[in-house]
């Protein structure tokens, strides 16, 4: 059975020591903070998610989801540890008070938010779902979803979905069956069947909220190949009564739940709607309801509700590619420090056992510090990025605000696609680590592996983001996103300069900016005439991006160590243990930017000439 | 359900045009082979693989293996195709005349071998494992052994298991406890647990050869830490009579059954062996059974006949890596063609349908031709490996037969790590393909990809391998296999400068040589002082060899088919196809060269500056 350990020694470092989140108490949120505060939250967050649901993990893998009579289980355990997270409003620490939450920062949320996954990413993504429902109606919801439905959803009453797959249908929306016929009432009736719906039903709540874009038909009643007619909607499990209560069952069943290769103890089902009652979010406007059906498809709102879902969930899942990657690693150093074999290559380091541990092994060590520098780097971009975007209202002048937003979209797909990427390649590698018995249940990697490997998948896979990061966001907005993004790595690698200890990162992190930048141009200089050459070098590109990011993180979070260190100020041997990990990945993975380019620069000819019926 | 069809036009080329197996025939084996022959053997074996073996894999992977009072029970139908094969003589095409098989080269077994492990490895390993057990047998057997059992074990009649790992040891065999205590007779009485043992015990046959390594005690009873002690025996499920029959069952019953991520038709298992009668292989000399037998321990050959099994497994495991890659990509590439999502970049490829097939997008078939690239040269590396070994005794001097046996040596552990990194690598790019639909059962990837993950693991995990190449054989007696193994390489280019269409590909791998040849040079000059230098290299050095030697096989087979292309010759669909493929090695893998040998000129001391404490 693994075991999993909140790094908040971790956490503290990051938000203390490198975003210095207690410096902005002029900011909602941020005021509330102290020092004490953010100690208790994340140690009671740690004990319990280190003790409730952790220990769930493995075994809710063996057991799974069953489907009995139309009705979802859940493995044992999970109902009962839902709600207790709830009750110690784990899943609301940064929802407005308003809605019933506490109305910290964001930030905060992450770390809760990793701890979850980390422990059991199963568990944690009925309520990680629940969350992206959440925050549309909270946004674009009517005054009865904010006030009666939404609250449901923080308390941890009820959960919520995000249906968007069709058997014939995911990345290309348009393509889609489902029919959302609307009534003379203002409400729709949604016909269709939705595929890989997580948390699609279960037993741990009254109801549950699903979130569906379906298409209106055209005045013909027929479904047009128009993204424009593609629309958003609420569609509860039981109809919601004026009191709140759940109600009359509405037309939605499960078809089945999905045999899958992990995250078994997530019940993925296969929805079918059947004239289900639907409520379009943002509802139609007064004057629009007297229109024709035909003529509502046009409103550009019409999927706004599932992008802020769907760039919430991104962010969510990118999380979950290190959340994995830290709990793979931990149960990888254990077993790293134990496992008894063989002898150091420079003579025994155990010299009165059998054997030295495997630990002795310059090989073993370089697995395990890929998985970590890759965990903590991505910790800090993801957080770091979060807190950019809360800290973005102080700028000065809307020309920075603007490029903070840029920044934001333009790392989404980075980090839904590289941290993912590196995410599996981190579980994998401390699975690695255990020989033959990675490769057996009992010790939990190998679910680590199977679990994380959705990562790659859902949410647009990661290939869809690379192409979206090329085709997209890189040159969007006149590069306003971009080059500031590579105006602060720039700036780091000045400030870096003259301190001590940071050289051979700094200058491996320039020189791998430098690569990234050549990439840029060579896309833009040929994926102008031949749109094929994108998509050729996206792949390579997002990874050369989050290799360069992460290097970035780990120029910053250096920095500030050795500050540290230089002072005599914090604990000596956490201190430099980041800078070890720093200088890993400035040794170890900033190398690869070399290649990538190189391969970018043999651009796409040799992908696109062959004929589809010669592969 | 995924399906399979075996590569008999890549077979047919490899054979006939790029190793040119007919101009052998004054070797023995080869002397039986003419063309119809060969399409004979890969075209029957192709309708059986396709249509017995493959249609069973996914259903046994779904029931598994079970053990009921202490029975092991294998998945429906795997003992009647596992006969079927046996009858069919498939699993002794190339096992001397002798001993019951067919006598013919090798290296067509090695087209069969492969089938079987892209149909169903779980069921395959059942007689790959017997056939290293037969090996060692017939290699190292009395006459008994190989009048009587070896051919109950080339019938399939019998299986054969291998017996390695106990619960506390793999790697360093000298920890073991199990023991093997001389007798009177001249047999031995083991007793001990060993574990991880696949095939180890099943419902399939009337009897199993296990063959296991143990120590032999000191005069005092007592175990030593020394790999001296440690020789390897034979111990029959059932004792053989003299006839040949089953006898009295011995000493050695399963404890369990492991769960495990994949190859769950496979039962691995645990054997606990109670003074079970053991035969030394090779059996004691008559003198040395009248010494002591605390002395009979230095016996050098001790471990030969394990060897001799884990050299054949290991080039064994190295081929599954390519088998599983190849159905992989396969189903990929069905699904890519089929699959309607969005329009291609360039505009509609299939506009009188809703969308475009998949395959229309550059990063879709970057994972497509990264898998089929792998598969194709991993299996030209494999069948020239194999080919050049049982051609050397043509070569004129004992230089370069020695050499052969050198190259032989060195490309093991690649084969092994490489082939089988690479081969989980493609497998996984192929299930990427398929989207959501990748991480459900029923398409059969994500079981390709479970399956593929043991091939990094067992018979020596690759960071084993890596040390083994960059400790062991690279600088052996003289770096004689090295440098013959680089002239070669050398050589191949030289003869493609000036033929048409080879240039980039010259080139690129040229420039690959010289990083791996840089490479060989910075261990060497930093291994001798620091040991852990090799160590901290060792694997970027295997990958960077590997990528370098699947190059060398796809210049040699481009310019087999520019050749026939020039000349009008061949399937001019097929022979393009590999061209471009070849090209995408040179194009989208050699690069890589460039970074891992920046990363291996950074050193280990990055890996190696933390206490273990502090990981």
């Amino acid at each position: 059975m693994p075991s999993y350990k909140a790094p908040v020694d971790d956490f503290k470092f990051i938000l203390n020591d490198f975003l210095k989140v207690l410096d902005h108490s002029d900011l909602p949120g941020f005021d509330a903070l102290d020092s004490e505060l953010i100690d208790q939250i994340l140690e009671g967050g740690a004990k319990f998610f280190e003790e409730v649901w952790a220990p769930l993990n493995l075994p809710g893998d063996e057991q799974g989801c069953t489907l009995e009579n139309g009705i979802v289980h859940t493995p044992d355990g999970f109902k009962d540890a839902f709600h207790q997270a709830a009750e110690g409003g784990w899943n609301a620490l940064s929802v407005p008070e308003a809605f019933g939450g506490a109305g910290l920062p964001g930030i905060l949320s992450s770390c809760i938010s990793e701890m979850g996954n980390s422990a059991n990413q199963s568990l944690a993504m009925y309520g990680g779902l629940t969350g992206a429902a959440m925050m549309s109606l909270m946004y674009l919801g009517t005054d009865f979803q904010k006030k009666v439905i939404v609250p449901k959803l923080v308390s941890g009453e009820w959960t919520g979905t995000m249906n968007l797959t069709e058997p014939h249908c995911g990345t290309d929306l348009k393509l889609m069956n489902t029919k959302a016929v609307p009534q003379e009432d203002g409400t729709y009736r949604i016909s269709g069947t939705k595929i890989f719906i997580s948390g699609g039903d279960h037993d741990m709540t009254d109801n549950i909220i699903h979130m569906v874009i379906a298409k209106i038909p055209n005045s013909e009643g027929k479904l047009e190949n128009n993204l424009g007619t593609v629309n958003f909607f609420m569609v509860p499990k039981f109809l919601v009564n004026e009191d709140g209560t759940p109600g009359a069952r509405n037309g939605v069943t499960v078809g089945s739940i999905e045999k899958k290769m992990g995250i078994k103890g997530n019940a993925t089902c296969v929805l079918n709607y059947d004239n289900a009652v639907a409520f379009k979010v943002p509802e139609d406007k007064p004057e629009a309801a007297n229109e024709q059906s035909g003529e509502k498809k046009s409103s550009a709102s019409g999927m706004a509700g599932m992008f802020l879902m769907m760039n919430g969930a991104r962010m969510g899942v990118g999380m979950q590619g290190y959340a994995l990657a830290e709990v793979a690693c931990q149960n990888a150093t254990i077993y790293a420090n134990d496992r008894l074999q063989g002898r150091s290559l420079s003579g025994p380091k155990n010299p009165d056992g059998p054997a030295d541990p495997i630990i002795v092994y310059p090989d073993v060590r370089r697995m395990l510090m890929m998985a970590r520098s890759f965990a903590e780097g991505a910790r800090a971009l993801h957080m770091w990025l979060s807190f950019t975007g809360a800290t973005a209202v102080k700028l000065e002048t809307q020309e920075e605000k603007t490029a903070v937003g840029e920044i934001t979209n333009l790392l989404t797909p980075v980090i839904k696609g590289y941290l993912t990427d590196m995410g599996f390649t981190s579980t994998n590698a401390a699975m690695q680590c255990f020989g033959g018995h990675g490769f057996i249940r009992e010790h939990g990697m190998e679910q680590f592996v199977r679990d994380s490997r959705i990562n790659q998948i859902y949410e647009g896979a990661n290939g869809v983001q690379a192409l979206d990061l090329v085709g997209r966001k890189l040159f969007a907005n006149g590069m306003v996103g971009t080059n500031a993004y590579y105006g602060l790595i720039d700036k780091e690698i000045a400030d870096a300069k003259d301190q001590n200890g940071l050289k051979g990162m700094s200058e491996s992190l320039a020189t791998g900016l430098s690569h990234l930048r050549a990439a840029t141009s060579w896309v833009a200089e040929n994926a102008l005439q031949d749109r094929e050459q994108a998509g050729a070098a996206s792949y390579d590109f997002m990874t050369m991006f989050g290799t360069v990011s992460l290097g970035f993180m780990w120029l910053k979070m250096m920095a500030v160590a050795q500050s540290q260190l230089d002072a005599g100020a914090g604990n000596a041997e956490f201190l430099k243990r980041k800078i070890a990990h720093g200088n890993f990945w400035a040794q170890k993975m900033l190398p690869d930017t070399a290649s990538l380019l190189e391969k970018i620069k043999t651009g796409g000819d040799v992908l696109m000439e062959l004929e589809a019926s010669s592969f």
